[in-house]
């Protein structure tokens, strides 16, 4: 690729010029498919890696259930299947064959009795399993995880953001009482904020769903909302609160300590691939990726300046010498290339440190140093460098984060007025305002400015105001915004 | 479960208990599908991380290729199609909708123009972008591998065994030469050797199959065979060499230095869910599950002896202080369950070393130390005690080996005579026989002892001989079993 494209000009292209610049995906044959590539699949599974640990270590366990559902499944929790229904691959048949003309074709016979879908989500298939494992007050809690793919039919879809086909982990539990499970539910989500900040140095509001926007076949919906440079929002990671919702539709019962029947209670909670589209849009910059190191699959790359046709084993074991104090490093030592292409690539993708070595930097021995986030450029004395590349490292991290935090607060605005709301949220503002609590309201809203209710914030305070919209009482300002 | 069922009274039944017993797996709703537990699914991820890592250590990169694959692409290659277009399951609609009824139907609207399979394996999907991606010698070699769940019809299945769907991975290399891919793909055979002879204390046959046994598409299918208890043989691992028969399908060509057009030379190989089913096969008795230590979920297993309705907590506090020198440790304070039982339950999950601690040991300042594969007990003072169980657990894992090789080797039988050939397979042994290397006799031989070629294998020697069926001239002897 040429040149990326400046967010100022295109933001929309902007992103799709960033993922192409540094690699990380492309679309695949069957539209509204990905193909992760190599870059982009080293990010997926570093956040793997630090999900599944806290996921672990909060009690839970992997296992693994089936793509395909029965459909009859999806129709047992009534307003689940309204959300999912309708954007469901479905499988008929499981046998090609040979037509008369040698063409391949649908071989009629091997029509499924009943179709298969394949899963968008897995609360019916694991809650068919659940309600037969359960039994007891001794059964429970039930506390299980999978990482696994999913498939959501989609019309207009975006690399990582919105595909049909994408990379996930679900939690699902059951629980004895509905504390217990509220408490998961929280638990979860707070998993999902420490992750999302200290990890990918995103920024993010926390809260609840509006009835309209929470799952379907949820009680409530907890959600972590990211800001991205264009001002619109991002939902992160969800944690719902099933209530016995679910319990109901597929018969989870457990016999108490006093002998009687109860439903369980539970809990879902899913982080997904779209968390990357998340990472790039929160830190990229024009000149491409910018990664946290925390999440890097490249931390520190090494460009020795080569000469074409000389004798550069002088400088290569130079650099090969280096004592850089972390793992993730890469040493380009392509030939072919110039070493100012290289500075370039590796820009694009985002490395946290390049380190750039030629006969100078040899004769004093030292390299210079130029970081992403800030692109400083410092001669650095190799003595000293492990320490430094620690230092800066953390630096880096902590000035993403900031950067993210500040971004949001400076863009996220408190409105009492019908007229100030329309020009905030027209400007791609965060807006807090005041909201009746009606669903027709919110709906009005939606289709007037083309904003939704992101969040009730956890940290929102009781505050008795008039709604932005309708003037009738309100009980806290709530979260709007436009959102991907 | 009450009873494991004894393998000599019936092995398949048996097979069968261990997994319940031990809790690995159940089927899942639909036929043909399985669910993994906690506990297998933990077996699994213990071997994925042990071959995520060799396969990174060779090179290769892991990225994400969509499930569903556009119908056209199956059938480019000829022998594939034949392969695997007879086990498919198809995706034709992206939506459901309510009829009039109310019921949950098809939404005939939602048709797709071309029909999508489930992938029953990914090389024609990833060759599609290989086309795209691969332009000169420079872009040579490309090194990349999937973790994925694949899908293939199956009407018999078996937990593991034989499952419609299964979780794999699958490596894909394209090269510059002839050389090149025959390099990778017996270097690759060697990595699953590695692993499954070093870490699941396996023992197999390494080779190549025979041209009616290879992979649809492939040039040579190279094997690992290993022997089950019932003597029967398990195709644990393959590795393909795929010449350029679909580069020449996907017109995957690049620019050699002399600026000439060649088609790339290919690989793929994949190791999967399968091996689970290996491993219970090779090592458990009558008892239950027996693991190698390598891949042991938990190691050890410690049983407080607790008294119903007593203070336990001195017992409880002299086993949480315990030094056992290893991390994979689970201490069971459950109440209401007898010491007995849980011995039981531990001794069916296939947990290497079990610490059984009583007010006795406790006034000795001792253990009791139950090792699984040889049900062997011994007092072992706790001073000792981490050392102890670090040299158990090695030796553990060099007698299970040492005994799974033994075993297959006991009971391969070398045989020059016809009458021989069949009692030695009906009496489920393995077999290396001279055959005339003819397809018809192969057939001939498989149709009346139901015994098939596993593998040519590598260490054969170069010995003329009479084939064991037809008479005619043979070069070396082969390997013949029945398998799974």
């Amino acid at each position: 690729m040429d040149k990326i494209t400046k967010r100022a000009d295109d933001y929309s292209q902007w992103y799709l010029d960033i993922i192409e610049a540094a690699d990380l995906a492309q679309y695949g044959p069957v539209k509204g498919t990905m193909i992760i590539k190599p870059y982009g699949y080293a990010i997926w599974e570093n956040i793997q890696k630090l999900l599944d640990k806290k996921i672990k270590d909060t009690g839970h366990q992997n296992m693994y259930f089936p793509l395909l559902i029965p459909k009859s499944f999806l129709s047992k929790e009534a307003s689940h299947v309204e959300g999912f229904a309708k954007e469901c691959a479905v499988v008929t048949h499981y046998r090609l064959k040979n037509d008369s003309t040698g063409k391949i074709v649908i071989d009629e016979k091997a029509k499924l009795e009943e179709e298969l879908i394949i899963r968008p989500t897995s609360e019916t298939i694991i809650n068919n399993s659940f309600s037969q494992w359960i039994k007891s007050w001794r059964d429970l809690p039930i506390l299980i995880n999978q990482w696994a793919n999913v498939m959501r039919w989609e019309m207009r879809t975006r690399p990582f953001l919105r595909t049909s086909e994408f990379l996930w982990q679900e939690g699902h539990t059951a629980h004895l009482s509905e504390k217990e499970a509220e408490k998961e539910a929280r638990k979860m989500l707070k998993v999902y904020v420490d992750l999302v900040e200290n990890k990918l140095a995103m920024s993010v509001v926390a809260g609840k769903k509006s009835d309209s926007e929470k799952f379907a076949g949820a009680l409530y919906t907890y959600t972590i909302e990211a800001m991205m440079q264009d001002g619109k929002a991002l939902q992160s990671a969800t944690s719902h609160n099933l209530g016995q919702n679910f319990a109901k539709a597929f018969d989870i019962k457990f016999l108490d300590k006093e002998n009687n029947f109860q439903y369980v209670w539970q809990t879902s909670w899913g982080m997904s691939t779209r968390i990357i589209g998340g990472l790039i849009m929160t830190h990229s910059d024009d000149l491409g990726l910018v990664l946290p190191p925390a999440i890097a699959p490249i931390k520190v790359v090494v460009v020795p300046i080569l000469k074409n046709g000389e004798d550069n084993s002088k400088v290569l074991a130079f650099v090969k010498k280096l004592k850089l104090g972390v793992k993730e490093v890469e040493i380009d030592s392509r030939e072919n290339l110039s070493a100012g292409a290289k500075y370039n690539q590796w820009e694009k993708k985002g490395v946290p440190i390049r380190l750039e070595v030629g006969p100078r930097e040899i004769e004093n021995n030292s390299v210079v140093l130029v970081r992403r986030d800030k692109n400083t450029k410092e001669k650095v004395q190799i003595g000293s460098l492990a320490k430094i590349i620690k230092v800066i490292l953390q630096d880096m991290q902590e000035n993403l984060h900031k950067k993210a935090k500040e971004f949001r607060e400076k863009n996220t605005k408190t409105v009492d007025s019908w007229d100030e709301f329309k020009k905030e949220i027209e400007a791609n503002n965060f807006v807090l305002a005041h909201w009746s609590g009606e669903k027709e309201v919110e709906e009005k809203i939606k289709k007037e400015t083309n904003a939704t209710i992101r969040c009730l914030p956890f940290d929102h305070k009781k505050e008795k105001g008039s709604c932005v919209y309708s003037k009738r009482p309100s009980q806290g300002r709530v979260l709007f915004a436009k959102a991907y």
